[in-house]
């Protein structure tokens, strides 16, 4: 009864796929030992199906190409489609997330959309999240002077760089300062090249009484204790002589309680005839909606046209302000994106999220537009509203779980390497190719432990994981201070301060770091290639990216002790190298009969480079 | 590495599934050998996760079973819901198709629409779908004489009854009749009821010139040749004394090219100055959008405010007319509705939808939204928009791969048992549950070959084809003589007419038939409870029905030749009974230990009763 899986792929990346005005001319490879003798494109125009057959243009070792032409001119933005394979016994379908005997379900159809992209420079960037407080002090004389003011009914605290951070619970954790700043990023812009960074995401930085600055006072205004205005507009101009790009944290769901919409003497809170009130959900005695019940965080009222016009709409507003010279900003990271809505609800979330997409695309083409969510983002990520999200779901909790062993709630959870591809394969399936490149990839953040706590401070285990996330599919986000093996359980532990006596940096690990953004740069498979799994077992797990003639392996096993050798069929990729390079030792690799013979050392991962 | 699946189980059925005014308290099951020591409920009110934790309240046997309430206060109207199971050492999750050891992804979480519901009468219908043509001529006064008017440039046909129909590529399909009308139809309620049927799906009665009658003239007029508006009525009125229902079928993504709207003197075509040109999608050229590309059918522009008013707005639209005195239709069955929208494409078509189901519960709380959808209806099936669709995706195609190992384009497939079973999940899983009660269920119809066709005329295997439409999870829907052997390839071959002569028809089948509507009739659980699987192999599935004590076993078997022996974990549904009878003949079993020894025979169904 059961039928054995052939092979069948679908390359989304050059040669093999190609835009043409009107149509896309699309590649099918089968295995020819399947014995398939139709294939037909289905796709969906019109909502009703349309199959297309292809037809067979060429053989490549064990391979048949098959190609068809699918129209664009009519029918939806979002095309989806997938492959119909058919043998004289039955059928074999390919889709996002695989193969199978039968339709796939819509969720998993390939997709592309014809009229909305994320622009193309981001797929080319090693991004590098900076939380301002504590990357460098660059001016002291701006820096938070002990109980300067009042937070959240208790005086501010100053602490000295370095000194440990207040722990959760002991309720200082939002009102400690370093004396981090923009001066002191600006200071820093030479070592992060050299780390091979090209784009800067900061933490917010407008004005506001707490550390991690998500509660917003002035959104017009750079925070005074982390420079000013025209501080900004120095370090953007700075940014773009090197080339860098950077992008800042929009905090539009909710303002602080210290808003001038918010508090008196004209604010909304206990002034029913206020000109906010309508900014913000009101119940009958008076009571807000806040975010997530906390009362320092009251929800913006998106069913507000005002609202709507105060955050992105008007020629003024917020998210245009900070796009236009002198800031000239390259995007926004939008912070819980998915919640913000009408009425203290998400209640019409996709149109706002759409019409702030259309004004930043406005103010330019190019602008990046990136949502934070926690968890599955596919909805956001059609085309239609955000260029990639900060890839939690598709990248990082499986990661995490997979080599920390944990889930985001820090629950224990166990994957085999098997299960991490299907994860991994699932995410990528439900969002465009496109999307797919313009993900922001990350280990951790300000949200998180970071990774190398979560690890157990197993630094080889760390590289393995750094490799991950500079060579997988989508652009990579450093959380400042990994390189270095700064490590930190959950918030606020993980917004250590950077250590810049680099007496205590972990060196191995920042020089793997350098030499893994080299090879990203190096090699534009890394960044605009397919992402294709040669193996997937329990503890090992194996893919290649391939972009025209160039192809990169990264090999990885998370076996404690054992390592593990593997062949792989290097003949199923869209153009496979004949010989390879190993990137950190120069091993050679010689691929015979399209496979390749491969030992991965435990607890390590191996990337090869097609020479 | 690999770790034992546990049993997870989420009934949705009474009374482990509760409504209560502004939560629903809901149940899981889990093994009590999983040693489960935590359980979370996760949903997204506001699109961002909240885990509430789970009370473990009881212990069944094998079984722990824990409860949570789920708040429906806030937030939006779809809830989505999934359950967290933690161990020592790592995590399981239930969702709607499965149990995974990672969060499933968002299509996959359980839903319960808290605002939409379908009506409940639907899941407690059989319903027959009936070709007027074909299905009975009670008046030969009104039938159509031989060459009474052209169609397609060729004189009509008349054929006398019974006559073989022609045959695809003769062009005579749609411009051949035989009489069937509206009081054939009312002079055979008698034998319809004594089936078990309880509702009629009719295809389209409205004026038209084609025997299928999907290019209508005349949206207020019942085809003379059928009837007339007055006979529709005396009709309604009968079905309603004997308690049963009756939809119809909307054809409103086109007209016929010789509606007023389109056709001369003042109808669209050649005439830019037409009061209805803008019903129509007309190219430079003055070329208009056709369904399909087929001439005769000119496609309605929905984003004509007068289209829209005509087809569901105004207070006279066609969809409210038939749903009034002296019809009073109990809803409408929409052709393609999933191509429905403006300038020539379904763009639009949401929004169209949305406001199509207002209209219909705005004239009745209580009509059936049911949607024609050869593929997957998931979007148009999350409460806001369909009650139902015709469950070709979910039940006819998998159904038909499983047991008849053709595909809807007549290609080979080969799936195993537990491959259906993943598919019927998979896409339960994609609908709140009260959406799959009111899906309707069909093996066959009008579009497709007869389904004994497909079987090659395997009389036992279309009697276990007829056991899984009658007890599957849905509103069985059987298409109008499929119960006393009627066959015939696709359409046009599929529209024979009913054999009046019962010497003519395979009894057994027929009585095969009466007693499964009975069953179902009797059976609360095959119409509103849980369908949970409780075996898929290779050729053997097998499920359970089960609604507070009532429980229904449902064993096949397509082997041709071998009979399947199996044990049956009835321990793991909501409420096992302790003893079952076999509804065909009579042998009993006794549960022993949780478990029930069951054979089944070659090519057959089994259906156990609780007792």
């Amino acid at each position: 009864m059961t039928q054995d899986i052939p092979f069948l792929f679908h390359p989304q990346a050059a040669p093999w796929f190609q835009e043409e005005s009107d149509a896309l001319l699309l590649t099918l490879f089968c295995e020819e030992g399947a014995r398939i003798h139709e294939v037909w494109l289905r796709h969906e125009p019109d909502n009703e199906e349309y199959l297309l057959a292809m037809t067979r243009v060429a053989t490549r070792e064990r391979l048949g190409i098959w190609q068809a032409r699918l129209p664009l001119a009519l029918g939806q933005d979002l095309q989806l489609y997938c492959f119909k394979c058919l043998t004289h016994e039955g059928q074999w379908w390919l889709h996002g997330a695989g193969i199978s005997p039968a339709m796939p379900p819509r969720e998993q159809h390939f997709r592309f959309n014809t009229r909305h992209q994320p622009p193309a420079w981001v797929q080319d960037q090693v991004f590098y999240q900076i939380f301002p407080d504590r990357f460098c002090n660059g001016d002291p004389s701006l820096s938070v002077r002990h109980h300067e003011y009042e937070y959240g009914g208790k005086a501010v605290i100053s602490k000295a760089w370095g000194e440990p951070v207040s722990q959760q619970g002991e309720g200082t954790a939002s009102s400690e300062f370093y004396g981090g700043d923009l001066a002191g990023i600006d200071s820093k812009l030479h070592y992060l090249q050299s780390l091979g960074v090209t784009a800067l995401y900061l933490n917010p930085i407008f004005a506001s009484p707490s550390n991690h600055k998500y509660d917003t006072q002035d959104y017009y205004r750079v925070d005074p204790h982390l420079g000013s205005n025209e501080r900004l507009a120095e370090l953007t101009r700075h940014l773009r002589q090197r080339g860098m790009k950077i992008i800042l944290d929009a905090v539009v769901n909710h303002t602080s309680t210290q808003h001038p919409w918010f508090c008196p003497p004209r604010g909304a809170m206990g002034n029913p005839d206020s000109a906010f009130r309508k900014f913000y959900t009101f119940d009958q005695e008076g009571d807000y909606v806040s975010w997530k019940g906390i009362r320092s965080l009251p929800k913006l009222d998106f069913a507000s046209e005002q609202v709507q016009d105060a955050v992105y709409r008007a020629e003024d507003a917020i998210l245009r302000y900070w796009m236009r010279p002198p800031y000239q900003i390259d995007g926004w990271r939008f912070d819980v994106i998915h919640m913000l809505g009408e009425r203290g609800t998400a209640e019409g979330n996709p149109g706002h999220v759409r019409a702030i997409r259309h004004t930043l695309k406005q103010e330019n083409p190019e602008a990046y537009v990136l949502g934070e969510h926690f968890f599955e983002a596919s909805q956001w990520l059609q085309g239609d509203q955000e260029d990639g999200a900060m890839n939690y779901y598709g990248f990082a909790h499986p990661i995490r779980a997979f080599l920390a062993g944990q889930d985001i709630a820090y629950h224990p959870i166990r994957i085999s390497a098997a299960e991490l591809d299907g994860w991994l394969k699932q995410a990528r399936a439900h969002i465009p190719f496109k999307n797919q490149l313009a993900q922001l990839n990350l280990l951790d953040s300000h949200d998180t432990a970071r990774f190398l706590h979560l690890l157990g401070e197993d630094r080889q285990r760390m590289m393995l994981a750094a490799t991950l996330l500079l060579t997988y599919i989508g652009a990579p986000c450093i959380y400042y201070g990994d390189e270095v093996g700064l490590s930190g359980g959950n918030d606020p532990d993980c917004r250590r301060c950077f250590p810049w006596d680099s007496t205590a940096w972990d060196h191995v690990l920042h020089e793997h770091y350098r030499r893994l953004t080299q090879i990203r740069r190096q090699r534009p498979s890394l960044r605009r290639g397919d992402a294709q799994t040669l193996y997937a077992g329990a503890h090992s797990y194996v893919f290649a990216r391939t972009l025209q003639s160039d192809q990169v392996v990264v090999a990885c096993n998370r076996h404690p002790t054992e390592p593990r050798t593997i062949s792989l069929p290097l003949w199923q990729t869209a153009s496979p190298a004949s010989r390879f390079t190993d990137a950190f030792n120069g091993d050679k690799f010689e691929v015979v009969q399209g496979e390749v013979q491969l030992t991965i050392p435990a607890n390590s991962a191996r990337v090869l480079l097609s020479s």
